[in-house]
């Protein structure tokens, strides 16, 4: 892999790829080939072979994809060898269920420590982590090496916690609060704002019907 | 309004000038230029404007934009003005903080049902509505008029419930599962793939790490 730039929409492309490879990983399936995997994927073969070239193919003429080997590479390139510490700030119900939902440690991320402003959770445990006051948050992260925030706490408070983990030198914010943080570049934020998503589904029920 | 079809892009893009121009609105601001709007939400103001002609414009020269009329036009655009029914299939973690931390209601969409194949949560509450057996989904839908199913349940029962919805006549799912759903083009499906949305921050701490 080389540091050439990768254009956005590839990028994007990759987890899903990734979640496809692992699948067929899962059901014993060693190779396939680019014609194969998009009818499976719904996207044409010439798209994932471009997809693909981005860094440097993996695939053999006439052989087709390793399943595993483009399964390992894509997650190289997702820096998903590498472990990750992670903390979730909001320990309600979306911090309870993405510590739970999502398969945090089969990815590299291991959840380190919990805090909330509410006393009632102190001390209450988050998927094997005890819940601890935002008063601990600076001193937590910097201490434990910790290199992602989760926020699922509401945007008022979002834009101000934000600030303090920039303080701390963070490294990235997985965001849930319906608000866009404004951090430096060099702070990666992916947001998951869901009444945007909502409000997507909301326009497509009105254009379907309208058709 | 016009049947004039508005790009993938302009729409995906609605729901964020929505969220800012509602704020705005709660902040008392009558009016705003594309100048000001451009610097509040980090896009170009040709940008904005080109966004806004694609229905029609809104704006006036020498006035900008009225907040409230814009608001207003943008939530008809998105079908906001229409109210939704929805049940949520999946009564757990992930279920429970959906029910309770989006605000629904403001968006016109109402929690009818909550379904879950567990025993152990029949009859439990979920932000006023109760939960009920799987078995009794399909009567539900069809009798409380649903138009949106939320599934906040595995990817391998993802698959098969989204079939028993498409039976019967659900237009929306809210897609929480890890797998992509097979379903006919008239049925309208939005994903939130949040262990995607966690490779794709993996991936930006990789590359930022690079530098």
């Amino acid at each position: 892999m080389d540091d050439r730039d990768i254009s956005q929409a590839v990028i994007s492309r990759l987890p899903r790829y990734y979640r496809y490879l692992g699948d067929l990983k899962d059901d014993g399936i060693e190779r396939i080939s680019s014609q194969e995997l998009s009818e499976l994927m719904k996207v044409t073969a010439s798209q994932i072979r471009q997809d693909f070239n981005n860094f440097g193919g993996f695939g053999q003429q006439g052989y087709g994809y390793n399943v595993e080997y483009l399964y390992n590479e894509i997650a190289k390139i997702l820096g998903l060898n590498e472990k990750h510490n992670l903390v979730i700030i909001g320990a309600g119900n979306l911090g309870k269920a993405l510590a739970n939902y999502v398969n945090f440690e089969r990815r590299g991320f291991i959840i380190r420590g919990a805090f909330d402003k509410n006393p009632a959770l102190y001390g209450k445990e988050l998927r094997g982590v005890t819940v601890q006051p935002m008063d601990n948050m600076e001193k937590f992260i910097t201490e434990h090496n910790i290199d992602i925030a989760v926020l699922t706490i509401p945007k008022d408070e979002a834009v101000k916690v934000a600030e303090r983990l920039v303080a701390c030198n963070i490294k990235a914010i997985w965001n849930f609060a319906h608000v866009d943080l404004n951090v430096p570049d060099d702070i990666v934020v992916e947001n998951v704002h869901l009444s945007d998503s909502l409000m997507k589904l909301s326009y497509g029920i009105a254009n379907t019907q309208r058709r």
